[in-house]
């Protein structure tokens, strides 16, 4: 049998898991993330974990294919960071100092985001599939683009950005990147929030979601509970969504879109609220793209790390 | 020395190229294309050039790395098409049965329009780079997308539609495609001709091209007069194209945007107004993208051809 390694870098905490080739998680595990010190200890501690692991599962050299990381900002192909808000790290040849660590085994590195969608396409919802966009729907809306089974990174680490597409020119207010109508404004669990917020506002009309703390969960929630203000707001979310799909599979041509996140945690309800509006603008060639859910949930980064290894 | 040739199918003409795998056209030449009886003797008459060619130039076997061809027409990822339009196709499986006729050498098959992106890429406008996006502006707009130096061909060849992307969602006329608002209804030299007329009609203003048959090309010879009406037509055609490279460069994080087509024979006049709406609304990732002229015109075709065989 072969072996890899995904590590999946959160602010909090490392999660680790170790994989055949073939695909089967085999253990899995976290360690802290330790931020002090600009994050000095975190790629040692990694290291530390991993080869631990190989010692105790008695994993021969020759069987090992290597680790795959998972980092929570832009990564180059040469597996560089350029700085991380969350980890301390300025510069960082991740890929290099990691396989010095590890004494030479193989080290792959990608941004988080894309890393799980290529968990996603690996052994998840996009199994089988070689072109799959995936959509995280969280706090924010992050993104991960797979073209022919290689993860789309960009020149500077910086691809499948899909959350700060823009789908409102004339929106007011900024997005957190600075920019205007971004759809993450509108598509997150905090946009979402928003979207119910307004629409309430906007008049009387009778709704469960009024009094309430409105959120992502409580909008789709009222869905299920047939709250016509809520249907209205997802209806809404979904054109954002849909149409911004629409626009990106005429770029990406892909078999699969993922929807993941916080938010996808709704279940099948949400899925026709995107996929109508995306049928509607959606270019001849991908009338048959299909919509799934996600299936990794927290699992999809350690997997697509893993998973990095084999490209 | 190794060789490899690049064909590209047009309509009427097959252009076909003999280049040196460093980069040297070697040779260069054209066939008309056969339409007739379904197309039938389109690919056997490319195979018998190609075979005489090598007699000609005493190519030895070992010496030639293959035949790579461009069709205007989706191609999937195994080199079939499904139909073409021009050339009296339907489902042809190029790849496969160029190599029957040609005993055995090696061929790649790709879209037209990827296909001129991989040529500007290997010695064009490109050259050095590996995250390419190229525009061509011409009767509509087409495009071609390089990511990490290969083309992005999507799930059915229908990747890198970007005159399809849409930019204007309230548009009331259809495009082609049977959408609304696709970037070609506002970028190609079509929808310059019909943004200068709509201007025109608008109001008094004095201009050269009043009484003029308003092209893409008169508009900008009159920016090059420092016409102010065709200046704001300019400017109208740039915040649509170059919104949508923000938009699309949120997503392919790309070193270079590439522009060509017949509407940037216009030269260096055309660049700022792309640029400048471009920068507005760029991702901060995205700041430092280049936008240079094709430098290849017709060749890039034969050139990205020839570039599939080194992929």
């Amino acid at each position: 049998m072969k072996y890899c390694f995904g590590v999946d870098v959160g602010g909090t905490t490392v999660k680790m898991g170790l994989f055949s080739t073939e695909g089967n998680i085999l253990d899995k595990w976290e360690i802290p993330t330790r931020t002090e010190n600009e994050g000095e200890a975190i790629l040692p501690d990694i290291a530390d974990a991993i080869l631990k692991k190989i010692e105790e599962k008695k994993i021969p050299e020759e069987e090992l294919e290597g680790v795959g990381i998972g980092i929570p900002a832009p990564v180059n192909a040469e597996g560089v960071v350029q700085s991380t808000a969350n980890l301390g790290w300025g510069y960082k040849a991740v890929k290099a100092e990691l396989q010095c660590l590890l004494g030479g085994i193989r080290v792959e590195a990608g941004n988080d985001a894309n890393v799980a969608a290529m968990g996603e396409m690996w052994i998840g919802a996009g199994k089988g599939e070689k072109n799959v966009i995936m959509v995280t729907l969280g706090t924010g809306v992050g993104g991960g683009i797979v073209i022919d089974g290689r993860m789309l990174v960009g020149e500077t680490g910086a691809g499948g950005e899909i959350g700060h597409i823009c789908v409102k020119r004339d929106e007011e207010k900024a997005c957190g990147c600075g920019l205007h109508g971004c759809l993450e404004q509108y598509a997150s669990a905090t946009g979402i929030a928003r979207l119910a917020k307004k629409r309430l506002e906007a008049n009387e009309d009778e709704t469960i979601l009024r009094g309430t703390r409105l959120s992502a969960k409580a909008v789709f929630d009222a869905v299920k509970e047939g709250d016509p203000v809520a249907m209205q707001i997802a209806e809404e979310f979904g054109v954002y969504l849909g149409e911004a799909m629409a626009n990106l599979a005429v770029i990406i041509n892909p078999a699969v879109i993922v929807i993941g996140g916080g938010v996808s945690k709704a279940g099948e309800v949400l899925l026709p609220y995107i996929e109508e509006p995306f049928r509607k603008k959606a270019f001849f060639a991908n009338k048959e793209t299909k919509f799934v859910l996600a299936k990794l949930g927290n699992d999809a980064g350690i997997c697509g790390a893993a998973r990095l290894i084999l490209a």
